[in-house]
């Protein structure tokens, strides 16, 4: 046992002079960068895996939770399984006898991270992985794939004999995905402020079932011009039904000014004419509008109901939304 | 720390010596007691909890899976992180300082079971639990409340330095469900090979997206006159659309005499007719059926269109749906 650890460790010391051209040898792992590379909005797809899997174990519906740092370590550990099973769907991947996938013939170990290193059994020794690591407060993520090796590990370990990758390991990953895009966490990226300011818009409401309208209609006031999606009003909200709480704020925020565009109807449109994010199925975006009749003509607009609406901006007259859109 | 355990161990010996009535002299766990047993439709509650944690886990949809047994380890511990958030939301429990829950104000741990006992952590002793047991073959769960004390435990530490409730800890259980029911896991209550008659009805299928849709058909040919779940329709499709399956899988049956009957129009009505279950909302029930006019007038009947149908039987002339319903 003492011998094996360190004739590990010697291999550890000696990883750098490893030939660089081996790594590009693997051909396993060379077919698996090409199938994966071939695989149509890779990098939308990826993108959506993370964010599904963090929303779903967050379940932010049930409890409010935006933050994985929220989780419990149970939860932490299930999100490198939810990651599993998301991206299995999202790429049809077949299922391995031996490891989690069979992709284009090879067996493959999915490995997730949200910290900055992956944490390697040392079951996964001559196996090839898919690696991912996330980060949603800057809403960034990496895939990668790599044959591990001794070489490739540091050398110390966990409590659970896992060991993380060494400088060399994280050299040699084979890049999927070297930096996407996490569709942004919406209540993640708010300031304290205008986070608590929403949460908190209920708290001196003492009647029933409507603490959740009051949270996103502030939802909807905090956060303007750019995409809020279903999860981030299921959460704020606290309820089922999304698109029945959208469409009310769009009711009790229209005497202030506010437009709620979905995918929906001239929503679309309107999104464009004024230079805003389009909002996709389930996402929405805010706006504070008012009429444009006689204002600067470089500003943009848009018609709705034969009247002409602009961006509102401080210095404008009052905000006034169209009454109905 | 020798001795420490050796007290405890003492401790766990002489438990049946410990007098019945202080059982029942726990103010607190008597509150929580009257707390639980108050709340409206409890059982259905819990039932609910249990069924929709086990089958947001299973996570059919994309994965197929109907059987907890299919978890992988990270998963089932998971499960018991999960029946804590749904039970706390479906009951709206606070959050508790020390432990998961504030109940009518106590501090709750909440510990869940496929087994057939509960461990139980060291740092539990002194708390009260909310012990949620389930066995989802048998379509059961139990739901109790117990202080923890060392009396309660067996000697025997697993790995984590957990223990099991001894005898005298179960039979000290204040019940709050001592048998409730699951609703039913259509697919694990399903013999092997009706099961595997609907996962392969699409085996010899080559076509895109149809797969699910010929299963879907397959499950409804298959299990009549018993609520069928959205949660079911979504593991044998792997689509999101349950009741777009649902609907399709209506016009594909009726030429085999087949009714698909869910908790709109007249549907309700028809089943209450035929003496079935009646469906809820995201719950179908199908049933064959023939034209009952010249029957013998035993049967139930239900009329639609003008026209009698009763549930057909191996005898009658062969079967006819409605051309709508």
């Amino acid at each position: 046992m003492e011998d094996h650890l360190f004739s590990r460790d010697v291999a550890a010391a000696i990883e750098i002079s490893r030939p660089e051209q081996q790594l590009g040898s693997d051909s396993a792992v060379q077919n698996l960068l090409a199938w994966f590379k071939g695989q149509a909005n890779l990098e939308d797809r990826f993108g959506y895996v993370v964010r599904q899997s963090i929303d779903e174990v967050l379940d932010g519906q049930r409890t409010g939770r935006f933050d994985i740092k929220q989780l419990a370590k149970t939860e932490k550990t299930y999100l490198g399984t939810k990651v599993e099973i998301v991206a299995r769907t999202e790429f049809g991947l077949g299922d391995g006898q031996r490891m989690d996938y069979l992709v284009a013939g090879h067996e493959l170990d999915s490995k997730f991270t949200i910290g900055a290193n992956w944490t390697i059994p040392l079951e996964a020794d001559g196996h090839i992985c898919l690696l991912i690591k996330a980060n949603d407060r800057k809403s960034r993520y990496q895939v990668g794939l790599l044959r591990i090796c001794s070489e490739f590990l540091n050398i110390g370990r966990n409590r659970d004999g896992k060991r993380t990758l060494s400088t060399a390991g994280r050299a040699a990953i084979q890049w999927i995905v070297p930096s996407g895009e996490i569709p942004e966490n919406t209540l993640l990226a708010l300031p304290e402020s205008e986070r608590l300011a929403i949460f908190h818009a209920s708290s001196t409401y003492r009647g029933s079932g409507n603490g959740g309208q009051l949270r996103t209609n502030e939802l909807f006031r905090r956060v303007q011009g750019r995409p809020v999606n279903r999860n981030t009003v299921l959460t704020v909200a606290s309820q089922d039904d999304s698109p029945k709480r959208v469409r009310d704020a769009r009711n009790h925020l229209r005497p202030e000014g506010i437009l709620i565009l979905g995918h929906q109807n001239q929503h679309p449109h309107i999104a464009r004419d004024l230079g805003l994010p389009v909002p996709g199925k389930g996402s929405w975006v805010a706006v504070r509008v008012t009429q444009a009749d006689g204002a600067e003509s470089t500003r943009r607009t848009t018609q709705i109901l034969g009247q002409h609406y602009m961006i509102w901006r401080e210095g404008d007259p009052a905000p006034v939304a169209p009454p109905a859109y």
